[in-house]
């Protein structure tokens, strides 16, 4: 598995993900499959919006229907009908939200799972070899991911275990062509943690490099400045993976400071409370003043949904509790998130980032559009 | 709207409904779209298994979002996406169940909203004019639909109050070209009360006529001989459908006996609670016994999910409680009820109806495929 750069405008790159299930244009933003499934959505749906690589959570998999039954029926693509490449995390930033519910030692975490409180163990033998089962192309490295905010110290001395779990995580894993294992930086955000990391993963040397420990609840301006510091410590011919992120702007800002790759639950889990991402920023169509309102979300959706469906429409779906508003909402979301990569790939390749990044935050600001300003465009 | 026979095997039918959204060919099941929506599936999921025709439910889009917003919104096609055929109910069955909560006059009925208890109202002319509104392809005449079983006296009481509000739908019906109106015979399972109602809605004329008053609890045996006295007494030359009917047999013997069209929320329910209708029976997905059953739901799926999904994938899905488990198996119910339906139509035409009974009665019976007698046809 290799990334390949095409384009630079900035710190932004745009390039190419080359993996065994297909190649996939960089910047991009994976949808979440928690469990096997983009929640409310078939993964042809998920293809139309064109995502070309999706995230599974090990945690979850592992659990149910565990790892061996998903290599019985074939692996994760094959299970899910998802052909492209899908990374899967390791399993450990779910395990280490579980609080009370799990044991931390050096060797590895014991937990008690959310579903009926049976024990299991995840170390960094285990998560690859679990991550092998489920035929993950990018394989994560097991790591711990400490809250924030934390002191130096505990930073410092999570970080460590984490680049020892990473070596051993190396370790364990099984090269085989188009396949690839990233490695997790940690340190917070401290610079001389971040450095350090950095150093120990490439002297491992993985086929890709996740930012962890961000999106914690640091909040953007301090998620922003860590990035500034960290992403010109990493390696330039290596795909970076900012893990967890984000909202639009939080997207734009990372890939203008060199980040190529990320997942978030935030426009699927949006989608299902009635909250749509547009060029204008999010409305939600529960609002009682989109009972009537016969224009599409947005007069940009180039997705298949594109002028079927009116916001009064949804609305209904919405208060009436019918499924069909959260598939609509979730396949809406990621359609625009994906719209969104594109542009901003576009951009890249153009060197004209930095307006595109003026317009687009000028209008997530204006709100959404009065029915003088409103437009339809390409479509009637 | 015309209904134009085509072949005819013994009492069974095969024809056309020509109307102003399309030509269906008949016989026919439509899916239930109760509230602008077949639940957890898009219009382009209910096109891909071959429905023709779609049905959807006065009483609830009157209540929410209201027949005046539908209208507003271009009426129910356009609202929800779906270009072919709809068919309306009247309300009235639907209203007459909720007991308590309803007040029959000679003139219609008064009744609470079961959302919010607001009271409204439904007559022949109101249910009529609210079935404009929705811009149904078909109408149907406002009814009485008594519990079985009922008294001779109280069948025929309600029945005659049908036939009056019949004249005053089928006057206030507003004819338009490619639409049309059908009457509800009534009259339980009583051969004489029947035969009136027949004759009452004959003289006043419809463009088809249902068949109301069945499957309300009086069984297989006594729905099936009712059929046989009632439709050898119905116009020849126009659709006849049997409301809210049914399992693959109830549509297997309706068909033998002269119907035309069929609604039921039988597969769409059962594909929400994890039952499959396969051409071996209903098997249930939860069961354990799936867990790890790799093969798909039946051989014989010609719908879109063909071979894409093990049963082991849907058990899975079911017990993760995720909404792609319903959304698969009402498509494949859907799916399955449609190929039935081509099967039959294919039978009639060919003159191979009673053999092609027998097969599939003798399938039904035999339950789920063994590993061993499991062959995977016409796809890998
Ligand atoms: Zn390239
Ligand atoms: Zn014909």
């Amino acid at each position: 598995m290799v990334w390949t750069p095409e384009s630079t405008c900035g710190q932004a790159r745009a390039g190419h993900l080359h993996t065994r299930h297909g190649t996939v244009p960089t910047p991009t933003f994976m949808p979440v499959g928690t469990v096997g499934t983009v929640k409310g959505m078939t993964m042809d749906s998920v293809r139309s919006t064109g995502a070309g690589i999706v995230l599974g959570n090990t945690y979850h998999l592992m659990l149910r229907p565990t790892a061996e039954r998903v290599a019985k029926l074939g692996g994760l693509h094959r299970m899910m009908d998802w052909q492209g490449p899908i990374l899967t995390d390791s399993g450990g930033f779910q395990v280490m939200s579980l609080g009370a519910l799990r044991q931390l030692d050096e060797d590895g975490v014991t937990f008690r799972s959310h579903i009926d409180g049976s024990a299991h163990r995840l170390t960094p033998e285990s998560s690859t070899d679990i991550q092998h089962k489920l035929d993950a192309t990018i394989t994560m490295a097991f790591d711990e991911c400490p809250a924030l905010p934390a002191t130096p110290e505990a930073l410092r001395k999570s970080m460590e275990m984490s680049m020892r779990w990473a070596a051993r995580s190396r370790e364990a894993f099984i090269a085989r062509p188009g396949y690839g294992q990233f490695g997790i930086v940690q340190g917070g955000t401290e610079r001389d943690l971040r450095a350090q990391s950095i150093k120990a993963l490439t002297d491992i040397g993985f086929e890709g490099y996740a930012i962890g420990g961000l999106a914690v609840g640091e909040g953007q301006d301090l998620m922003f400045s860590t990035l500034d510091f960290t992403t010109p410590m990493m390696p330039e011919d290596k795909a970076r993976y900012l893990m967890g992120v984000g909202t639009p702007d939080d997207l734009l800002g990372a890939v203008m400071r060199g980040v190529d790759m990320f997942d978030c639950v935030m426009p699927s889990r949006a989608g299902r409370t009635a909250r749509a991402y547009t060029e204008r920023g999010t409305i939600n169509l529960r609002n009682a003043r989109f009972a009537e309102d016969t224009r599409p979300i947005t007069p940009y959706d180039d997705s298949p949904m594109a002028g079927r469906y009116s916001r009064a429409y949804l609305h209904h779906l919405f208060r009436a509790k019918e499924m069909l508003g959260p598939m609509l909402l979730t396949l809406h979301n990621l359609a625009y998130y994906q719209r969104l990569m594109r542009q901003i790939r576009a951009a890249i390749v153009d060197g004209t980032l930095n307006e595109l990044a003026v317009k687009l935050r000028a209008d997530w600001a204006q709100g959404d559009w009065s029915e003088d300003e409103w437009v339809m465009p390409s479509y009637q």
